[in-house]
């Protein structure tokens, strides 16, 4: 274990099964000696939460994407500050999505300008950076995306939403790019793991590539029980 | 009256009536044609409102100062879209603070890294400038300040308290500088105003600075009832 901890980000589009995947792993590191915390954005503080049910409370209102983006952001600002006490402790940390969703859904998404979202993502961050990003994705995603909007017969707000949700899963499968990530040093180094079968042998793909990269801290937590 | 609007921002230090020249601005500068509309930050809209009050009901909490900032700037960018739809409609806009209060108490005062939060309002702003900002403050604001910390007495969370305040004071009356004005073009031209004097002599001097640059749209707003 590093003695600052370990940063661990899951990401991927809607449906990929992000949130069971941090459950799973979970219960498999806290074999281990290390305190295990996973967490949610936006969330995981008191003042995080409160933003969170803002976000929702107001999507009658049309919440401008700029003000959403900012908000998210003051959430994230939050939780470091939380993350770092619990990294300075030795923790093992697991995150429910971090820059990586902020790139897909605001930058890609809602076409909100980069380099000014990725400067208010370095002032909410502070300089902590992932040790890895999961990139969580089905393997034919993009194809499935292809043979959905070629299919047709999507009225015109489900094809805005479908084009929506299109970009989206194209800028998450981007993430895999080593000239991306090249390009995208918050992200920390990325592994993409197929989210395809049965959750168990998911997760089983995610410890391997920790105990590949790092087997000092992850031996012996990646064989089943 | 330009076609878009005129958009005057209000600034300075606590205590140097800025609200009550709001108020007198929005009586005087309603006897023209143009709507007039006023408003403070944080707030301004619904959302606005409610990231004021979460602010405010957090405080002792201990809000992230990085997560504070960006909670001003979420509201902002929520308060623009609306400033930018009664602009177009040729409204006279008046704000009670804007990006030299963010200037002036999250960076100067706060100590945040001045580019990234300079980032972080461009997003939230998105190109929108005061047509004028009007730094109120009293002639001898800094001597003032000088003399308080020189009297000494202050015990340590006074003096820290009196410390962070003279680094706002400051912070604003830089702005009065040309050299900073260029800098910071995100201001717009910044005129500054005594504050000395009985409210509606200040309100004078005001709107004075408002007919000698823009005659055509404040001529006769200027005399007194």
């Amino acid at each position: 274990m590093a003695d600052r901890g370990f940063l661990l980000v899951l990401e991927g589009p809607e449906g990929v099964g992000k949130t069971t995947q941090v459950q799973a792993l979970v219960a498999r590191l806290q074999r281990g000696d290390a305190p295990v915390h996973a967490f949610r954005e936006p969330g995981g503080t008191p003042l995080g939460d409160e933003i969170r049910a803002l976000v929702l409370s107001q999507q009658h209102m049309a919440v401008a994407p700029r003000a959403e983006a900012l908000l998210f952001m003051a959430a994230r600002a939050q939780l470091v500050v939380h993350l770092q006490a619990l990294l300075a402790e030795g923790a093992i940390v697991i995150l429910d999505r971090f820059f990586l969703s902020t790139y897909a859904y605001q930058i890609v998404g809602r076409g909100l300008p980069e380099q000014e979202v990725r400067t208010a993502n370095a002032l909410a961050v502070g300089g902590l950076r992932p040790d890895l990003t999961v990139l969580l994705a089905f393997e034919d995603a993009a194809i499935a995306r292809a043979r959905m909007l070629a299919r047709g017969g999507l009225d015109r707000m489900e094809q805005e939403s479908a084009d929506f949700h299109a970009r989206v899963t194209d800028a998450f499968l981007a993430a895999a790019d080593p000239t991306w990530q090249h390009q995208h040093p918050e992200v920390g180094p990325v592994a993409r793991i197929d989210a395809d079968g049965p959750p168990d042998v998911v997760t089983g793909r995610i410890l391997a590539a920790l105990e590949t990269r790092w087997p000092e801290t992850f031996r012996g937590l990646t064989e089943s029980q």
